[in-house]
């Protein structure tokens, strides 16, 4: 390419187009997300998030057999290895929490004598174990932040269940469960988003599945991305009551500040997830009696419409009812990874099915050849 | 996007230019790689691979005060921290190589409490930091997985020496130093290569330097991207002498398998780093005495060109060097690695300082909306 030609420039991909996709379609205009076709609100209405797991990696919702056989894995896979224990357990308490998931998934699969094994079947085993693990680094990695031990899994219990029982050693109420998965659901997939992108780049150089995940788990890991449902909790923290909300935004706004929590690349005027989590969002605050969060989260998102007339991404209700749940602000990018893995996974196994190298051009623009 | 529109799709990325760079010139008609300006073959002729490195991220070559300074903090930064070494030991041998390098270089982020500080300043030392630590961790693995006791670093030793001296115990010939030198330079850096580009779309979240260099370690780790140099080692195992070589070839292009070390995707006739490694690779044969692996070379190549018109890449002469070196094949890509994350960390300087979330559309193509 040369100089002369001056091709266009596709900086930050915007608009640009990659490849086909079956897993999710984004359509900014209605404003919807399908998952292999269904509503995600009616997903998280009506499915458990194994449902939903196994609806993005195979492309139909299974079937009670098939549920019932993918439970178990998904039960039998959690316990963590010794190693990934004591590599966690080594990890400064200074160190990013997704720093610990990276270096976790990267154990797992250094660990794993078949990660070189890229068939359907051992790709779909290994996001299988992906999927059942996480939960145990996520929760693991809270407690041993808190001081407290390691909460074995517990094979009674369901996925959304189990993660929080291994996070506060008991299950809570069931509208917490609920709301925890209709998060997990929401959270899942997501078509090319950097993370997803990042993992399809690392596939198609027929690098393994694990590699895939720990190079998403670091693209989530960015502000930018995943790290925005942290930002909000500490908006909201930052701003304290609802009587400052406008005055806060209004002295972020004069600043030139990015508000966390709202606006999207892809979608223009809202997202179908938000009112979905938002009313998971109003049944936790009703079952903590904390009318003064809501009524915060009510101002700063009215205030931000009327001055940017910018409406609220799911990070925005999110964040809120992870904290509300009793995470650790901290804890809440990991809960995404936790979540995203399964749609991760399921891109990475599309990627491999239909696979050419993902390897772009660029324009040089500097000095001019020169000698030593 | 409306599936009515049907916007080109771009597979692959494959002639798309997503971003400017001042850090190397490709050019593929010319055959040419510069890296900020200079030509890489004379780069490789007179510079160490201390000043390629401070080139790669400054712009300009270091004077004598900054390199001497330059020198003095890489071999303060070269020892591993004892979690680090815990957890290489931690890990079983049957992990592929690159992925002790990916969780390596995932706990030395982990274990940096200024991990999340993003000034340039801040990224220069940790990139820094990577480049002094690499060898430690990939010589350090090799020898394990032969029984071996690790070697610290030998602070009166320049980089490619104390690479090799921790790798083997001992220093050797200044023509088998001078060889490894030289591809360490050619390999630093080739701009928006697959796994640079990886680090590029995780940095552009405004996630962490580490955490870009682990997701490029874990697609350079693919056999479409570093894995080639190794894939040649085992084809000229597998062919054994050069009198096999004419009927292993016809054998497997017949059963089309791709021909490792042969073709890229940017150049179509050749790239300018092969002559100044075989040159290299001349040397060690002389130095070794093994007239026969040349023979084996150099038939491959004579009959790889009659049937395909296919020049080799840069993958074709540094397998076989690495292994006249004494490297062990599966070491071949952490050594590729070690010399990569020069580039790497240089892009993901480059992407911060004009950053734009990278963030792609795909086309839909699973099936229409349906409901539970």
């Amino acid at each position: 390419m040369s100089e002369q030609e001056q091709p266009a420039i596709h900086k930050g991909l915007a608009g640009v187009v990659v490849d086909t996709t079956a897993i999710s379609s984004v359509n900014p205009e209605t404003n919807s997300l399908l998952y292999r076709g269904y509503p995600v609100q009616e997903l998280a209405a009506d499915c458990s998030f194994e449902e939903v797991a196994y609806l993005l990696w195979h492309g139909e919702l299974p079937t009670d057999d098939a549920l019932l056989v993918f439970e178990a894995t998904e039960r039998e896979n959690r316990p963590l290895d010794p190693t990934v224990k004591r590599v966690i357990d080594d990890l400064p308490l200074t160190a990013h929490p997704m720093d610990v998931v990276r270096t976790a998934v990267s154990v797992i699969g250094a660990d794993d004598p078949d990660a070189e094994v890229s068939t359907p079947e051992s790709n779909l085993g290994k996001s299988v174990r992906l999927f059942a693990q996480l939960p145990s680094v996520v929760a693991y990695d809270q407690r041993r932040r808190q001081g407290l031990e390691l909460v074995e899994p517990h094979e009674e219990l369901d996925y959304a269940e189990n993660f929080l029982y291994m996070t506060f050693g008991e299950v809570p109420d069931p509208v917490v469960v609920d709301a925890f998965r209709v998060s997990l659901i929401l959270y899942a997939e997501h078509s090319f988003n950097a993370s997803t992108f990042t993992a399809r780049v690392i596939a198609s150089t027929l690098s393994d599945l694990y590699s895939a995940v720990v190079g998403a788990v670091g693209a989530l890991k960015g502000p930018l991305h995943g790290g925005a449902n942290e930002a909000v909790m500490h908006v909201f923290d930052e701003i304290g009551t609802a009587d400052r909300a406008e005055e806060w935004l209004d002295a972020a706004l004069a600043e030139k500040r990015k508000i966390m929590g709202f606006g999207h690349r892809v979608y223009k005027n809202g997202d179908s997830r938000v009112p979905t989590m938002k009313a998971a969002l109003d049944a936790l605050v009703e079952h903590y009696d904390r009318a003064d969060l809501l009524e915060l989260y009510t101002t700063l998102e009215n205030a931000m419409g009327e001055r940017k007339n910018i409406k609220p991404n799911l990070d925005y209700p999110s964040g809120p009812a992870y904290s509300l749940m009793g995470f650790a602000t901290e804890t809440f990018t990991p809960l995404f990874a936790a979540a995203r893995v399964t749609g991760w996974t399921a891109h990475v196994m599309e990627q491999l099915a239909s696979n050419s190298l993902i390897r772009p051009l660029s324009l040089y623009d500097g000095p001019a050849e020169r000698h030593l």
